[in-house]
């Protein structure tokens, strides 16, 4: 401290002005330290900024694309540019009310049924259990049993095929459109699917109710047990209910939320018009470009072709599941009261095909899994081959919805579904793989086949099959400036 | 269970074959779900794939651009392009070897300083603290030791300024080719602030020394007091050490890893050819398309160039960034056994200007803070005139390294870093902002502000003035295929 106090002194003796608080003198360097990047960093490195980054060059390069776009081909959106003709609309409507019918006819074959499973029970109730009962009569009385059995499930199976074959005539040879053909085959799907579940779960609730113990009946059911199940109302509620899969009984909310409805409603709309301006401003003139492309096979202009169009059918593909199976079945599940909303699972996720398949779209899996994969692996069908059976059956539908209305079974859906197997098969084993690489790269595997490259290789195949069909299926004009 | 055999007795009596296990009545919908999309799931959802997705798209979509780009250009990229004068790689070299020389300039004036220091120290010791001493001779001592510190001062700011002066004035009138002119450029603005620095320290080391009690130095620096540290050995091992800032000791690593110093030179040489083909095959011809629009002023092709240009310029900055600021001053960090390697932050997540200006080169930004923003602060310079000094120096400085080695000193630069301040005050309250939007606001305005539209703006000025004033810095056959 004196030792402080004489150096004070000795300063004010030189004479030097009172120091100043700030010195250059301050250690930046103190300590060693890595860099953030470097492997030897100790630190975990946060990326979240590129992330956002990435975000941007997406919107930005879309967003310079639409200039571009613009700049070539001006406006090409235009209300009366669908030249649909009054045939379509027509045979499109008698469908939409024919079609339904076919879920009311199933109801008249269950009537039959019940009554006749109800008379066997009485008489085989009024037999008593341990009554010597005469054998003739026991004889026909099981004939007559067997035989109304079987002839259920050929009606069944005349009314389900009928309403399928029906609607593919009409769409395939009358309706020209291949929009409204598309939809009027998508009802007709969906009803038949609908006809096929009820007909096979009143069958097993039939067989539950003549042979209690063979096989126990969920818990849930009970509230409505078989015969009383077999009315209109309950037809009626299956028929609009967001679902593929007959059950008597559903779990069900308690109340609607009407702004929910609304909310939802107002997505449907809001996106459906996007995918409309995307498809006519972007998708459209793309396609009619790649013709060329595709005729020379010209391969670096294919895949350049492939790559431009992935971008766009990408964006119109989330639109689209996200208008469906968000926005649509939520909408309906809230009007009916329906309670399991769980339409999809997070399949963006999903480090394998086979996890995409069975969780983009639960409706049509779980009906797959209840009435087709699991009866097969049940009546000891090997896991594998049933899976192929499930993905054959689910092929065929894919090329009716997709073949069908554009008037060209290419079998490119069809083939398209069938190349999932070896898919499946080569991502399972990543999806298995300890740590994120191999979940990694099997997402990207799902992301490359399905959306980059197959969608839109299909899309083209097909608008490529139209074209060369039919030529433009716009007026000209639109194409004149392309 | 009596009640169980007595039915099973039964269906052996009606004859109906052993009941299957698998039945179509497994319910499904067992229970109430939310959609996981929809605000009323409980488990938070991960988007895990689409990220996924977004990188796809950017990779795909760059690829897509790549062989439009080939099959307009074909193969741009020729080694014998760049016609840079003889006169241009002499005056480069001169330059190299004769801007170090002011930092041994430098040098001596403070082994000069460092003796007159000692003298006076030695002269007060003599004196003694409480001796009477003869006043004259205090008096003409004193006088004698401020005009010497003035001195030293002055010597140091010629030696400094005659530094970059001379470097500046021969690169702006006798190196044509830009690329080696920015390289003079920027090795006389790291020698001269450096020279800087080595000044101010050494200043306020001496300051320390005369004076203890007014100013303590850090501990890092015991090992080697002031005078001791004005060797040629401790001054090389500043000229090369990767950092601005002048320490007598800097934390050192006790080892060179030979390997990682490989790993990172490879790195420096792969990024370079990469940013050279990138340059050369993406970005010079989209420069050269682009002066069409600037010249027309049509607004939505220019936005669009601006587009373009920004993901190819953003590219070439971050492997740029890697390549100079991870790769290389590691490598020459590892080789000095430097051991602080903060050369930079996690400015990619900074979530405002400020965060990143702060971050994204800490040799600069430690200079800036330790020899200009401190030392006013400490002088009772209001923080934000501080601030704005500071840009505007590091305005100036980025002026000299764009504008004197293209020749055209349009002041885009530094009206590019003094257009940061308005963006600081901006995104400042947003990064204080609690929960995440705020940050995420800002740091998407830093992204667009910097990477997508200040960087590529800039870049089609000075090219577009620099092809204004000299025409096509290449071969013309280069362009003739645009």
């Amino acid at each position: 401290m004196r030792q402080d106090t004489g150096e004070r002194k000795q300063a004010e003796r030189l004479g030097v002005q009172p120091p100043k608080k700030y010195r250059h003198t301050f250690a930046v360097h103190s300590a060693t330290r890595a860099s953030c990047l470097s492997q030897d960093s100790a630190a975990p490195t946060s990326f979240t900024g590129f992330r956002n980054l990435g975000a941007l060059v997406i919107i930005v390069s879309n967003l310079r694309l639409m200039i571009e776009n613009f700049k070539k081909y001006g406006v090409l959106i235009c209300i009366h540019c669908h030249d649909y003709r009054r045939q379509d609309v027509v045979y499109g409507s008698i469908l939409y009310f024919l079609v339904p019918c076919h879920l009311f006819v199933a109801y008249i074959i269950e009537l039959v049924a019940a009554q006749q499973a109800k008379g066997a029970l009485a008489r085989a109730k009024k037999m008593g259990v341990d009554s010597p009962a005469n054998s003739s009569q026991r004889r026909q009385e099981l004939r007559a049993f067997r035989t109304a059995w079987h002839l259920i499930a050929f009606a069944h199976g005349v009314n389900a095929t009928l309403n399928l074959a029906l609607a593919t005539y009409v769409v395939y040879y009358h309706i020209h459109h291949p929009g409204i053909g598309t939809l009027c085959e998508l009802h007709a799907v969906i009803v038949w699917l609908k006809t096929c579940s009820y007909a096979f779960t009143n069958r097993d609730l039939r067989h539950a109710l003549l042979y209690p113990y063979a096989s126990e009946v969920p818990e849930l059911y009970s509230s409505c047990p078989y015969p009383q199940n077999i009315t209109l109302r309950n037809l009626t509620y299956f028929w609009w209910a967001p679902t593929l899969i007959y059950q008597p009984v559903y779990p069900r909310t308690d109340k609607i939320r009407w702004p929910f409805v609304f909310k939802r409603c107002v997505e449907v709309v809001g996106l459906s018009i996007v995918i409309w301006i995307a498809s006519a401003q972007y998708a459209a003139p793309l396609l009619k470009n790649s013709l060329g492309t595709i005729s020379s096979l010209d391969l670096p202009s294919i895949a350049e072709r492939l790559m431009k169009l992935s971008t766009i059918s990408l964006f119109c593909w989330l639109a689209g599941f996200y208008a469906l199976f968000q926005s649509f079945l939520n909408a309906l599940a809230e009007v009916m009261r329906f309670g399991d909303r769980e339409f999809y699972g997070e399949w963006w996720n999903s480090s394998g095909v086979r996890g995409y398949w069975s969780s983009w779209n639960k409706p049509v899996f779980q009906f797959m899994k209840r009435h087709i994969y699991s009866p097969m692996v049940g009546r000891g069908v090997p896991p594998l081959v049933a899976q192929i059976m499930t993905f054959l059956f689910s092929g065929v539908l894919h090329e009716l919805l997709v073949g069908v209305p554009t008037h060209n079974i290419l079998g490119v859906a069809f083939a398209g579904m069938m190349f999932q197997l070896p898919l499946i098969f080569l991502t399972d084993p990543l999806a298995r793989m300890k740590g994120g690489n191999g979940k990694l790269l099997g997402n990207v595997i799902f992301w490359v086949s399905f959306c980059l490259v197959g969608q839109p290789l299909a899309a083209l195949m097909y608008f490529f099959a139209w074209q060369a069909k039919y030529g433009s299926a716009s007026k000209p004009q639109l194409w004149s400036t392309s």
